[in-house]
């Protein structure tokens, strides 16, 4: 059995190839960098453990790929484009090299598709479950950022992609789902295993956005947390939501997973508040960047939790409105 | 048994008040700020795991700060001055309101002692022990910034403080130290627990120091590696080794822990290289920060390790080179 590498080795062979220039090589203990001219800085963190936030047999690549993407999608809600990433790896000491050979050609992948290089990060071993914390440094025109507070009363509400079919896809990984055609479990289970981070909305989240947030812990209860913090109110038609073809085969088998669609976690799809005067731009805008945006519902003035309206015409209630990883 | 709260209300609760304005409240994923204008970025990242970085049972407050106290004394090496930071804290189930209290008391403290203001995070459960990853920003005049590749032949090499504190400190609490006086005692463990960032050097780094780095898994391991990154050789007297009356006390009670003083880790202490006709400044510049500061040993151009020459005029050799966590 080869002895275990330094830390620094680790870093060196795995790592520093993926580093960009403001990384110096991995070979100092800080990232460098030219702030962006004229732009503000978006910083986010979101933090993975093994056993919660995915299967431990994940393959190592999709595992590194998703602590990226998670933390991506937030910079794409907030109308940013990625700088850079530093990544804090907690490692069991069972790793082996070609987990993390696939877990750093994973991650390398991720950052050249995205534009977004690795610039600095820590690795200390754990007796614990593989933990990762990807901190991601974003950019955005000046006052233009799409804030989680900022839904204003009559901006339309979008949501981009398709709802619910990582909530769906998790089920099926757990053995709980119905019976599919091979091609829509796999289109849900990747859809759970991989998140689509929506960096190709980001300009048009900037340029006609109020308000903006990821879908990470269920679309009515992340919509609903948008709405009280920028305190107005909103009604929301839920024959509305974006479904997959596959998820909506999932729903016919079992109709009990519209719920599961709408308050689920993990879609990484991203919600916008926009005046309905610029609704028409942000549309076109949405279409040419190739990412699908569909209008849910509208706010308005008021503190009440938004009114989610059913197929039936009546306000549905949830016993559950969010997931909450914690 | 009161109800466990949503991630939510834990951040409202804990959080939020520690939050500066680029926090945004912790009411959005990320933080925003405006890019300090004509200075460059400085980010680095460290994660502490219960167990390995810290013992499970030390104060909640003391490991807080010492979480984001070793990515502040990153900051000072590089001549950095604190921006923000951002935390990932990964909760073992068994938490209790009284510790969490009594972590965000410490964090916000040393938030507020050193002028870094919390601007985001993320908190998630975990099955494992503790881990708490903190990503600190901060700000460097443009061209200025110690990096740990900047040594010169030529240069003087200082180092901060007192070396080796910590290292004795970890053996005293595990029960394998000499016999000392309560004072010394308390002083060493004091100094394994939470370390003292050199924030106070870090504008005399940025002025005067070519190379910089801090002293976290041993001087002797961590000089080699810098020297090594330089491109460049030492000569470095150990009899100029900074070492506390504790440390004096200990190593005369057991002369094996100087050894353990000089490759041992924890010490976040500043290593600086400073050219010849710049040190009466640094050493002034520091000397008015209040932060003691002793040469220790001069660059040389050549590409071999440093040599360590032992206070009977011959080279020491170190069986352990440096600390390594991983």
């Amino acid at each position: 059995m080869p002895a275990r590498p330094s830390e620094d080795e680790l870093i060196a062979r795995y790592f520093a190839p993926l580093a960009g220039p403001a990384g110096l090589g991995l070979n100092d203990d800080v990232a460098l960098l030219a702030p962006p001219a004229g732009r503000e800085l978006v910083l986010t963190t979101d933090a993975l453990v093994a056993g919660v936030h995915f299967f431990a047999d994940d393959p190592a690549g999709a595992v590194a790929r998703k602590a990226l993407r998670v933390n991506l999608s937030d910079l794409a809600a907030k109308g940013a484009e990625p700088i850079g990433f530093l990544i804090a790896l907690a490692l069991p000491s069972d790793w082996t090299a070609a987990w993390l050979e696939a877990f750093a050609a994973g991650l390398g992948g991720d950052a050249a598709l995205y534009r977004c290089p690795l610039i600095g990060g820590d690795t200390v071993r754990t007796p614990g479950p593989l933990t990762i914390a990807v901190t991601a440094l974003g950019a955005v025109e000046k006052g233009r950022m799409a804030a989680r507070s900022g839904v204003r009363a009559g901006d339309r509400l979008y949501v981009s992609g398709a709802i619910g079919d990582a909530a769906i896809g998790l089920r099926l990984r757990l053995g709980l789902g119905p019976e599919l055609a091979q091609e829509h479990r796999r289109y849900l289970l990747d859809r759970y295993l991989l998140p689509q981070p929506r960096l190709a909305l980001a300009p048009a989240m900037a340029a006609y956005a109020h308000g903006g947030m990821d879908v990470s812990d269920g679309f009515v209860g992340d919509l609903t947390k948008m709405l009280r913090v920028s305190g107005v109110s909103a009604r929301v038609e839920l024959t509305r939501l974006p479904l997959s073809p596959a998820a909506r085969a999932a729903i016919a088998a079992d109709p009990a997973l519209f719920d599961i669609a709408a308050t689920g976690g993990d879609d990484y799809e991203l919600l916008a508040a926009v005046a309905p005067e610029q609704s028409a731009a942000f549309e076109a805008a949405a279409a040419a960047a190739g990412v699908a945006v569909t209008l849910v519902g509208e706010a308005f003035a008021g503190a009440l939790p938004p009114r989610f309206i059913g197929r039936d015409g009546r306000e549905a209630a949830f016993r559950h409105g969010s997931f909450s990883h914690f």
